[in-house]
């Protein structure tokens, strides 16, 4: 099967589950853009659809699910996990930081919290599933985990998308390989990663996913060591762009979209259009640009 | 001309100067809400509406522009001015708080902090407007004001708006007046005031505007010591419901809102839902509702 009808068949084996999430033009610096608020998902990131699509098609076993994260990926598992009804543990590094360990907590997962990187929590969680037979849920490079992404790219083009070139952070690759599965070449996808975790950037320019190191203000959602090895082939095959931004750049344009916008994010969500605002990626004369706003869960939590 | 076609026209008017804010369906307490997201408005809140309508159609003298506000109404009209190449001299209140009248300063206009409430900035607008011959935009009881907030509900009907019922928070009533003009009595309104700020239900209880005590986490935008007579003429003929809600059912709204839709609002742009949260607005079974999210100016600020 296709990706194009996995993505379809995602999209319809989640609708029941996850939120349509609304596009607004605003306009940064004169150019008009537009913004696909997919922070307003369930548990603050886009991470719900893979989950939810991920989960509906597993024949789940009576040790429950178990996901390492940097901490949306977790938040979303472990939610989606409680809506269907099965048990769920969740490693996160210490660095997820207190907003979305608390978040993972509140949807009643078990909640591991481990010393280190994300690889350390990939690593535990690993162990879970050996020792335990529990069903593991990556976080990007997975084919169910990218087709649910995807359903992001094709709701917008249902809402209406007619942007030349949208640009999209990229961590593990996750949601970037879902609009590059789903948009086949139809329109410019530009990746955009930090200086300080560029693990796409890398494996393009060495030909091959390689390790990297990760740091910076948004490393908690794309720091991931290494490309998944389905986003690096649809990101070759497609020839697509790739950019990096500054952590100055990052935050930035996180103060611009709360400032313009009222719209508060967690850093990561601010990368794709920190490119925009900072010049990372420059458009031609009349290119219509759109930013996915990937992630909410921002650190601390405003209200507490 | 009726207020179908004076809000029809605001519309065009102002079109090229507003956003299109966008739409949402969420879910609360199983009841799915379609929510308004108008605090995405410039400045954050609809006040930017009004304020450019007034602007548009006046020939504005040379001494400028001159408003008293709660903070938003006067983020607003510095916004309009600067934008339309006016000076403009905002009285605030000090309880208008940090955030707005730092917002208000980073519009480019003249700032008076008053000592007082609300009505004590009135007052000093009051002085400059016949010392100086200053055009006098009046934040919610004139009506092109009316007009120009009329466009919300104007625009919300163009994206397909399709609830029985719409909460709406009411301060000095320009927002649901706007409301009830343009929908004529073709779809309920209800209005949501504080229990410390309601200046509306007072008024309907009374038969007459009366002057009322103002309080409570959303003085500084709910805070009018008495309703617009255009609000009160209007609630009063369509004979709509006002319910009131505590600080606390405001700040559980306000939480929730953060919590389950990543949207960071004021205490004011929280209240209507929490008459839905609270109970003081109850829908029949199978009642749609719908709720307009007006306000995002927090205090403090969550990026500074």
């Amino acid at each position: 099967m296709g990706w194009k009808q996995l993505i379809a068949e995602a999209g319809t084996r989640i609708a029941p589950y996850v939120r349509r999430t609304p596009v607004v033009m605003a306009m940064f610096d004169g150019h008009w853009v537009a913004l696909k608020l997919e922070q307003m998902q369930h548990t603050g990131s886009f991470k719900a659809r893979g989950a939810f699509n991920t989960l509906l098609q597993a024949d789940v076993p009576e040790a429950g699910i178990v996901a390492a994260s940097g901490g949306n990926h977790g938040a979303a598992v472990a939610y989606a996990a409680a809506r269907l009804g099965h048990k769920a543990r969740i490693y996160v590094p210490q660095i997820a930081g207190p907003s979305k360990i608390e978040l993972i907590r509140a949807q009643g997962a078990v909640l591991q919290v481990v010393s280190g990187a994300y690889a350390d929590a990939a690593d535990r969680a690993r162990d879970w599933r050996v020792a335990t037979g529990a069903m593991e849920v990556h976080p990007y490079d997975a084919g169910a985990t990218v087709a649910g992404q995807g359903t992001v790219m094709a709701e917008w083009e249902d809402q209406g998308y007619d942007a030349d070139t949208v640009l999209i952070a990229v961590g593990g690759g996750g949601l970037i390989a879902g609009a590059l599965a789903w948009l086949a070449g139809r329109r410019r996808v530009v990746a955009v990663e930090p200086e300080t975790s560029c693990a796409l950037h890398a494996a393009l320019q060495g030909g091959a996913p390689v390790d990297v190191k990760v740091s910076g203000v948004a490393a908690n959602a794309l720091g991931a060591r290494r490309i998944g090895g389905i986003c690096f082939d649809l990101a070759r095959a497609q020839g697509i762009e790739s950019v990096l931004v500054s952590d100055a750049a990052i935050l930035e344009a996180q103060a611009v979209l709360w400032r313009e916008t009222r719209q508060l994010v967690e850093p990561a969500g601010a990368a794709a259009l920190a490119a925009l605002l900072s010049g990372a990626y420059r458009p031609a004369k009349g290119e219509r640009v759109a930013v996915l706003v990937c992630g909410g869960n921002i650190t601390p939590d405003p209200l507490t």
